[in-house]
């Protein structure tokens, strides 16, 4: 069953985007929880760029692939699949660009603290959690496993243990190309916002807009990694980009991360944006430091095989995360 | 829930591929059947070439996207959705070829026979059917949809309702390149039996063992509708598989058509053969025989959406069968 | 060299799509022309559809890949090939709908009344040629091998000789398909004349213009083979269209093309439309005829070889055509 | 008319793959050129990855695209475009795994040194060429473009003039993926060798004999810059091959660019690897140092106009070169 809720932000409110400060939130109740009065350990699912946490309970339909209601996708979890009983925290983190990334930008809002002070607080005052980080993970696909990576590695006093699935990663070799692809689309024209339909344009401002913004600079409060006419790639803001990076930001968050109860790095070895290579890093990166990890591969494509990866990062948090 | 066993056949007995006559067969049972001794609408779902009734229960996890189990897909079905339970019934068609077309062959098999009387006779007897055609439906995707076609518009006293879900159909304009692209597939080679893993040669060999067998001509059995090399029609042979074409056969089955509880048409609008023109052609003669049936199409390409639509065709299903 | 003419043409004033009756002329004149005063043969290159024959002459230069000048491939025909000297002709066929198709239309044209009495003519006229057909062919690719078949085997005594190079053919395999292609890119509307920028639309109402034309039906002046929104194929309407499909109306044409000197077929064995079978088809009827011709097939796709396949007709029409 | 030789290189022997020390070596003489006695401007043409010189004369047929013979795109030039008449010499740069790439390399060969002091001794002394620097030139399209940029920017008293076509250039976002295509293609296997028909095998490979070289490495004597199976970048053998980069070692090489004649730079706006972003970058870091040069985009993707744009370089180097 799936509780909604309206959930008033002042962590976005004043987002110079103009997006609402007032989100959806929803949670999902595991089947037994209503008959009960037990606690339950709680997994929060931060989802894709692109998405809203309303369209992941409910997907559009006007695809040509089907996607399954997200009750579809659980319920077998503790079912079928018998995993013992969650609670699954599905908040909001998109933005008129796309998405907040799940990370603190005056742009598009502080989406690290409203998750880490709003959601969670108003999720632990409303529903029968274990209200501490043992019994609290976070997991999510995409840009949803680059919040998860984010959100734990930086707070493992909030977030014991992380499912990080098909992040973005590793930018410097999977991401580098967009902003050249974006003044592709526009040439000779100079970047002047998003372009509503021109996905390039739109995702290359939403990652501006999270990892260099410019409050300084209207109308779009951002700085573009690349010179226009010429191409140039500028150092500078290309690195507020990468510190954003899982395989660049693991070298300073070493003591958090040892701290976790676990972390799992999942990744479609067909990923259209080759990020099994950023897992690959990561891990890699994870094992010089000594830190134990779960690494997995899927043969899954970007997106293809999500659904079964967040059944897949429940039924692993579910022996991860403290039951009581 | 779901029921495996194994049904022996004496329709695909000796069947000129050596295929074991001895099936798998699957039973969903809604939630609530076992607590209770009432009886149950049926539907048939059949399955599409290249599968097997096992892979639509548990579907390869190798693949770049992720099929659910069907029971995760029959299950919201009569849960979220709150559709009458039924049951639903997963009979095995595949032969060594892709799929038996669920038509009698003497090189395949006789599948409209293994289903109007073995399958049909084992379920009535081993589970709680209310075992009338008013309450049996029969159901499937693509070459499942051509078989829910030609049983239910054959065998109206078995099968009183039919869901045809991107049913191979208007083969004259769909399909007629397929011998070609086999041909190419090996040219300047001679035909001389399917090859694993190459599609065109395996589909078309499929087609011809279940539309124009052929049991004078071993080793494979078959005519094939196109010579080589000189790439003529072969207007018999074509004409042979055109007769199992529902916009060709429709005008022989009238009076059948007639009889039917309800008829539901539907295709994804961006089917990869284009199917939706077989499906508005068969709507259109349906209409000139005066004979009411629904006509759907869907945002799907093909495949893309099947779940979701065998969702759809059990919700119609419901509405159409009798229940007692 | 190249000589540019205007030419009016009866054959063409009065056409129903208002296109220009005065057409622009060219001809190419071998290297050692000017110096002499002999005769030579003459061979009449039909540019496909989409083209002008100024576009074959100066290709557009906005394309991903670039079209030499036609005289940049016709001086090495006669310079490093070695082949004897030839007068080559290239004709306009453009319509507003991309192509006349070289066929008589009350809607385009009659082209092949214009290319037979006002281009022979005139080219004759004007210019040093053998003027009798002994001396005569016709060549070119795509729509203009169309033609080239079209004006050879039904005007022997003009032409005596072919080459064939790609054509539209084979149609109820090759081209079914376009009609539906057409509806599926405006569905749900209605047929309502060609679109620019919509090549679907552009191809059927030009095939329609030339093949199904209908005086009594403005404003576009065409029957179209398949029913809006059923889908159905109007079997009246594509008989018209298969009466110009050369492996269908050869079998009528056999005493004119026992007269020809020539007959080459050359097609790409990865043509993009597999035009490939149309010409195996043809060459098939023509031997089960007894008629002599040459079957050649090369590596290339639909167009990616043409004017080297330009070349090796002329080196092959030299051979055919008497030189004096 | 194109003369062919045979020319042993002191500085290709001994390369450690083995390759033969003797090359052809191919010298286009314009019309006129046998009737006179006067001396001409020189053009150097160097060819692309995975060519070889006699490719380019004579191109391979078995291509679904055709590809004319060099003579046929160069007659044109001191034709129909009425250039002045050069002498056009194209040497070999093959290697077993597909180019030199025009440097020198211990394990490929020293193809710097080989065109320097081999082929351009011998062309001065076997023709009639202006035999200096200013009356030379060096041209080339892609991975021969890049050999232009560096023979001319590093010994401009040989070169003084060069046209660079669709050139390698800004590796670091165009190249960087490379390496990591290569290891996809064999995962999870560890490098051993380019791999016949393996594309990103064999062009990581050669980039890799020819800028990071290790001969004490066998049996493929290579640094690759990834690390298997971490996937790390090894920025010290990626700064090899950056160092090899234009857009990076134009900043060494200012006084030597000061010293040419000119500089044209063309690349294909369509360009399959994006290097329309290298030259933009390149124009942009010789517009900072204040050296004249042209740049110019074409509508071509990479390879597409590759024949014209040879010719528009010639005709471009004629206005450069000094013709006496």
């Amino acid at each position: 069953m799936i509780i909604h809720s309206l959930l008033e932000s002042s962590h976005l409110a004043g987002n110079l985007l103009g997006d609402p400060s007032e989100r959806d939130l929803f949670v999902y109740v595991p089947p037994g929880y209503e008959g009960s009065d037990r606690r339950y350990p709680t997994a929060y699912l931060l989802h894709a760029y692109g998405q809203t946490a309303e369209q992941v309970v409910t997907p559009d339909t006007d695809g040509q692939r089907w996607a399954p209601p997200i009750e579809d996708v659980l319920d077998p979890v503790f079912g079928r699949m018998g995993v013992p009983p969650m609670i699954v925290v599905v908040p909001d983190g998109n933005s008129r660009y796309g998405c907040g990334q799940w990370v603190d930008s005056p742009v598009t809002g502080h989406f690290e603290q409203y998750v880490l002070h709003d959601v969670v607080a108003y999720v632990d005052a409303t529903h029968r959690t274990v209200p501490n980080s043992r019994s609290r993970g976070v997991f999510g696909f995409s840009s949803g496993g680059f919040g998860a990576w984010n959100l734990a590695s930086r707070n493992p006093e909030i977030f014991c243990a992380m499912a990080v699935l098909s992040s973005d990663s590793f930018l410097d070799m999977t991401h580098k190309f967009m902003p050249y692809k974006y003044l592709d689309s526009i040439w000779p024209e100079a970047p002047d916002g998003p372009i509503e339909g021109n996905f390039w344009s739109e995702i290359v401002y939403d990652y501006a807009a999270c990892y260099s913004p410019n409050p300084e600079r209207p109308p779009f409060y951002v700085d573009l990694p690349v010179a226009h006419p010429s191409g140039e790639l500028i150092q500078e803001v290309w690195d507020r980009w990468l510190s954003f990076d899982p395989v660049v930001n693991v070298h300073d968050r070493l003591d958090n991360l040892r701290k976790l109860s676990g972390i799992l790095l999942d990744a479609g070895s067909n990923d259209d944006y080759s990020l099994y290579w950023g897992h690959r890093l990561l891990s890699h990166h994870l094992n010089e430091a000594g830190i134990p990890h779960e690494h997995r591969e899927n043969p899954g494509n970007h997106g293809g095989r999500a659904n079964e990866r967040h059944q897949m990062a429940l039924q692993w948090l579910s022996e991860v995360l403290d039951s009581d």
